[in-house]
């Protein structure tokens, strides 16, 4: 009898191959099949063993290029097949992205399903902009919620307004006035510190910094899906320009949005005590 | 002139070496000195180069074995020697911890400090009960709070159940029967579901379920800091149970809480197909 294989339902974190977890890196050496969302970058196929079988089951910004119904089947169909499967997310598979879904789906169908945490982006955008997400003199805690609901219904923003965490929101840039207007008429002050950060960790990083009555600018200056909307007290700490040193940090006094790109990776790859490449943006110091 | 040393500000996340990211081996590997936090387990030193000196700076429930400003004098010591400095947390670095103050204050004396992101106990506390943080059927979100605040002031306890969002309440345990009152009068319901894991990830790990009204139960049966406390209703998901296999989950509905203990780490590196050694607690299913 053919034995059944396994899915491992890996979290490969924000982008950058580096912030992938040992036991991720091992998941993904292990697998026969990789069935990979369309947020995950090729680069991570360095992890691959040779003869892996890649296949994308994309979906973005809510047009489904593979349903999710394929997903399961695709999954299951290759399990069955006696295949170690890696379905591969971004991010961590427990939060927001339908990991308990089809967790849940291979596990009635007898398939044995074992996740690996990764590293949210609502994490790694507070690395990129030199912040933390909390700060004991702000706040008690942050927010990760989605603006992109089952039923297109919204979160209770008066009530997360209420609750003063840090908001971190995520697929929320095609809805960003929506949003804003939201929070503002929920009672938060417009001139809350607020920040996007787009492909936190990535090459191709972005972020704008400025405050909530000016949060749309962010999607006039370029940055869309993927990107994290950030908002709170714990953005504008005078020393929240100091967690990192290779980060540039936008201007929040003078009114002036940043959009700053690097070349993380490239660097950390090269690094041999040298600066990092900033090749856009200003440096308020 | 002597060349100034840098400071990595690494999150080795909830205390399974496995679950540390590549880019904190590397961390690890090329420091001369850590910094440890109490709660990193001694296993994590095994990411530690020949030589390396191991200093613990632990501090556990409020009772200061260390001060935070010897911390800060310590690490700014070492790297003004010229040395490379890990500063090793649990989690990530970025949500609670104090790693932006340590950032701030290294940065205000000219070192560099680079943090990199880890996995929270938060997120691994929902892999061991094998359940999503969020659920589009249930919430738009999850909310990471701390119960252990600088002025001791509490959370706005009634804005977050207003929010709907699951609660991961850090640092909980000694004031358990005060958040589940607050909770309640709060008009959460009692038999919201609730969970305790303490050790998430560790081969100590332990965890309760139950619900808000039976909350304290969890101290009583043994489970104490390190430990998150999660409420929502993507506990009782009835495919909650299906995330992991290696994970037993404890019976929402007859009112039993189970308390379980796994050789997780054992297990992982003995793995040969065969099924994980649980042993206490009871299988439901």
């Amino acid at each position: 009898m053919q034995k059944t294989g396994k899915v491992w339902l890996v979290g490969v974190g924000p982008g950058d191959p580096e912030l992938v977890t040992v036991k991720a890196v091992r998941a993904l050496v292990q697998a026969d099949v990789w069935l990979v969302d369309d947020l995950v970058p090729d680069a991570m196929q360095c992890y691959a063993s040779p003869g892996t079988q890649f296949i994308s089951v994309g979906k973005r910004g809510g047009r489904c290029s593979v349903s999710q119904a394929s997903i399961h089947a695709q999954a299951l169909a290759h399990a069955q097949a006696g295949r170690c499967v890696a379905r591969v997310k971004g991010g961590d598979p427990l939060l927001f992205g339908r990991g308990g879904e089809e967790a849940e789906f291979l596990r009635q169908h007898g398939i044995e399903v074992e996740v690996v945490n990764g590293i949210s982006s609502g994490l790694a955008a507070a690395q990129a902009l030199g912040i933390a997400l909390t700060h004991r003199r702000h706040c008690h805690g942050v927010t990760f919620v989605t603006a992109h609901t089952r039923d297109d219904g919204d979160p209770d923003w008066a009530a997360l307004v209420g609750s003063r965490t840090t908001l971190v929101i995520y697929m929320g840039m095609s809805r960003i006035t929506v949003i804003r207007d939201a929070l503002l008429q929920a009672g938060m002050k417009p001139d809350m510190p607020a920040a996007v950060v787009m492909h936190a960790s990535c090459v191709e990083e972005k972020h704008w910094v400025g405050n909530l009555a000016r949060l749309a600018e962010a999607a006039d200056a370029g940055l869309a899906s993927p990107a994290v909307i950030l908002i709170g007290e714990v953005i504008d700490l005078p020393e929240s320009s100091s967690l990192t040193d290779q980060h540039a940090f936008g201007d929040l006094a003078g009114g002036r949005p940043s959009v700053q790109s690097q070349h993380h990776l490239q660097c950390e790859r090269q690094r041999t005590g040298q600066e990092h490449d900033v090749t856009e943006g200003t440096h308020p110091a």
